[in-house]
């Protein structure tokens, strides 16, 4: 094996893009700080029994390993399920909503090297206990207002809710496996697919329309009226009414401008109970993050809550800000034995003011050239007096 | 199994902790970022046969996994490898010295759970190809200034040298299999066990003396001179004579107050080959931090090149810094929706100010008592009027 690879999907952040990220972070989670989410770290290693099996992410991508009990570990596939189980273990006494934010690493095997990061950084928040829709209307507001914090200028959250297709693949078609296909279909954001199947199925027109309508729920708070023309039942016209209180929200926050009904957009393996959301930046071909509400989980974990949430990708939101590294401002002070006391106190000052200083023994350098070149300033303090050349 | 378990070592980091962790983390980062020292990060996961095999934890200390090839990884378990690794590859083409800085976790496997962390965080530097003594003094006066300033006042940095014991090994007993085991027990800092093994030893009482001796070797300066007494050979005078200029330089950076010489003090596996130290505060039991040159590393990943480095483990600084954990104050606003617009503007302009405020729906709140009790200030919203109490 060669010295320098690494596993499958593994990455180094070298320093330029170590800034990048820690500036993008630090907008994020000043933001999340001032909303009064409270911040809290998990390990990076969990029961496969406890976290593991209760992930929205596919078991395939999960990275397993066995501790000296022989019992199956996993590295934290995401950090909704950790959260909810110490939220359920020990924050979860009070009674009252909970709201934890975090800046984590989290993990995704790949089958093999295909461009895609098997580790990358999530930033995130929970609001565990608090059912209501002014609860999914912080999360969108908080994830929009972090977004414009990071300096994305054009984006959209696509808003969507769990029960809308289910509503109508109940209605419509009473079985449980052909709304299974349509709603892979959907999840695979398959239309065309989702279409040819409908096409085929035993329906009268009517149905079959109203199947197709649900393709073009896209939009604004129109969206709510049309939606309603094709669900009948109470729990479809209750789903679009908690749309509608969702859209007053959101334009008491003054966040409209930001946000698309998308009704279409389903959750995968129901982990996600009612309203959710994906982000897009403009020009940009992927998700950056997405969130939504999901009431069953803390009940796998003993503690039954209403909970909803958002996880934003460091990585894709850099991406989408085009940002460039930033070069590094360090400056260099070479100096040999005879001043040595002098350049230490320099470096000192100039540390002091607030500069970024390398403080260099002479013998220890091989190319003083390339020394040199590589510093935004360099000053001398070699043998009897003190020079200054500026790199 | 209980769904609150965590495997073996793993700890959850609760938001007192988390600020204050961040809050130390800080001061070290800022003054490693000061000293012109650049910030880097590296997988989680690296192959077992490159960082792995390199690193000086011993092996059953290691968390392994096989990928989806029937490789085997490995959760890093410190950060000298995978930055030696990525200096290899694509940093060293500059031909001067390299300053690494880093804060993350690593990964040390526990049979079971005896109260150790199997993850915890480091922060540290690498200053790679600079093989002067002023580079070692350098770490040294980097590793000071850290802690004062995360605010640690008592403490020392016991230096040693790997070559010292060695020289005097060879000296005495020319044999490789009887130093080994002295070796070995000033590693454990057996020194009980070290006294019995030399007087078991077939030696002249002068030889038996100077082995003896080498336990005394603890200090200031005049340390070097009594060494100079029981070395006669060529490599372990001019092993004094580098703690000599050691010390000088040390002297100039002004922290010889901070620091103690400890001449049998040793390297485990022969990891670290010239000056290496150990950090400890005051009434505290433990090492915080460790650092030495390693000038072997460079050359198992094709790139030879001397190195030296630290790490201080933020745990144990917080342990012997007495830190509390700082309550955080968070103000509350809880509205109804007849003053929601009211409610989410007057959040605003709080957060605008600093201050970290939640905002919450009334109709979300199981237990207004415990709500209220749990933040600073709360202002209602609720109704036709506006109220404020303090909690």
């Amino acid at each position: 094996m060669f010295m320098f690879e690494k596993p499958h999907g593994m990455r180094d952040t070298l320093p330029g893009l170590y800034e990048t990220k820690k500036k993008v972070r630090q907008s994020l989670t000043d933001l999340i700080d001032k909303w009064g989410y409270q911040f809290m770290e998990t390990p990076t290693l969990e029961f496969y029994d406890t976290v593991g099996v209760q992930s929205a992410i596919e078991e395939q991508q999960l990275f397993k390993l066995l501790d000296q009990d022989g019992k199956t570990l996993v590295l934290r596939p995401d950090m909704t399920g950790p959260i909810a189980r110490v939220a359920a273990s020990k924050l979860l006494k009070h009674d009252h909503p909970l709201r934890v934010g975090y800046a984590a690493n989290v993990f995704r095997a790949q089958e093999r090297e295909g461009g895609r990061p098997a580790e990358f950084e999530q930033v995130g928040v929970e609001l565990i206990g608090d059912g209501t829709t002014s609860a999914d209307a912080e999360v969108i507001a908080l994830v929009i207002g972090a977004l414009k914090s990071a300096g994305l200028s054009s984006f959209k959250i696509a808003i969507g809710h769990a029960g809308i297709a289910d509503a109508l693949f109940v209605e419509v078609l009473g079985n449980v496996e052909r709304a299974d296909v349509l709603r892979r279909f959907l999840y695979e954001k398959n239309y065309v697919g989702y279409r040819e199947h409908v096409k085929s199925l035993p329906l009268s027109s009517i149905d079959k329309s109203r199947l197709l309508e649900l393709l073009e729920l896209q939009g604004g708070i129109e969206v709510c009226g049309r939606a309603e023309e094709i669900v009948d039942s109470e729990q479809g016209k209750s789903v679009v009414d908690e749309l509608k209180a969702l859209w007053d929200i959101l334009e008491d926050y003054g966040c409209t401008e930001n946000v698309r009904l998308d009704l279409n957009m389903v959750s995968h393996m129901s982990y996600y109970t009612g309203i959710l959301f994906e982000v897009y930046a403009e020009n940009v071909g992927f998700v950056i993050g997405s969130g939504g509400r999901y009431n069953k989980l803390l009940g796998h974990f003993d503690s039954p809550a209403p909970a909803t949430g958002f996880g934003l990708r460091i990585d894709r939101l850099i991406e989408a800000l085009h940002m460039k590294d930033e070069p590094c401002e360090i400056d260099a002070v070479i100096f040999s034995k005879e001043q040595r006391v002098q350049a230490i106190a320099y470096a000192n000052e100039e540390r002091m003011k607030g500069n970024k200083v390398v403080l260099q023994d002479l013998s220890g350098i091989e190319n003083i050239d390339q020394m040199t070149k590589s510093f935004a300033n360099v000053t001398y303090f070699i043998g009897a007096r003190k020079e200054e050349q500026n790199g």
